[in-house]
């Protein structure tokens, strides 16, 4: 058993799941504010130099999981590894944001996908991509395929 | 707080923390193998599609934090927000694999950095990256120049 505590929460326009963008194309570019807690301050020094931030957070209103599960994005279901559901064995979540400025304990991001008062566990710097021509991006690309097709 | 448990546990050539490649310019490129316990094996479900895997996992090995420290790729230190160090407020570690096949519950990979044993918390698939010309690396990028100069 693992655990974890809050290190801030994020301030977000989306109150409910309903409103987060979800599906094929679905883009994430709201802006939100992560509230780090105080007693962490020093934890953020330097993180201005990075364009990009990795937040782990907790999907703190989701109870339960299923190992199998039909995404937004398609009809078919799939297990939940290879989807980025909520109802996950551990309910951690992971978002790409890009840091447009700190001012002390607030990172204003863009690019938030989490709801307002979710519980960050982590923040790291974003620090390389695998290039798009190396990724192979499985159902999620066929999905995308039929829509078009 | 937040409990989580292994869905699986990493195995790995690294056996000690001082086995895993670091600092400026290190490679990972190590094989490996995720093993997912049978309990949740159909949450595998169609990953075999994905090319790479988000991985998340909690540095068992690791206790206590900083705040502030010296990365092995820099002399001068940083907030631990801005570093991968394991020293963190919660020690949870993410590492972007290839996924070279599937075998059951076994996921083999290419691209370890954890020591054998590590418990894994969630797998994800890696779907897009940030192109590389939006991306600044901050202090890791003036050490990288620092060296070269």
């Amino acid at each position: 058993m693992f655990t974890s505590q809050p290190i801030g929460f994020v301030s977000s326009p989306y109150k409910d799941a309903s409103e987060v963008p979800k599906g094929l194309g679905a883009k994430h570019e709201a802006d939100g504010v992560l509230k780090i807690l105080p007693e962490f301050e020093a934890g953020l020094t330097d993180i201005e130099g990075f364009s990009h931030l990795v937040v782990i957070w907790e999907f703190d209103r989701s109870h339960g999981f299923d190992l199998l599960g039909r995404p937004p994005s398609d009809h078919r279901s799939h297990g939940v590894f290879a989807t980025r559901s909520p109802r996950r064995p551990n309910p951690i979540g992971l978002s790409t944001v890009e840091l447009r400025r700190r001012e002390g304990i607030e990172l204003h991001v863009r690019g938030i996908d989490m709801l307002d008062g979710t519980p960050i566990l982590d923040i790291k710097p974003y620090l390389s991509s695998i290039p798009s021509e190396r990724l192979r991006r499985g159902w999620l690309a066929e999905a995308e395929a039929r829509q078009k097709g």
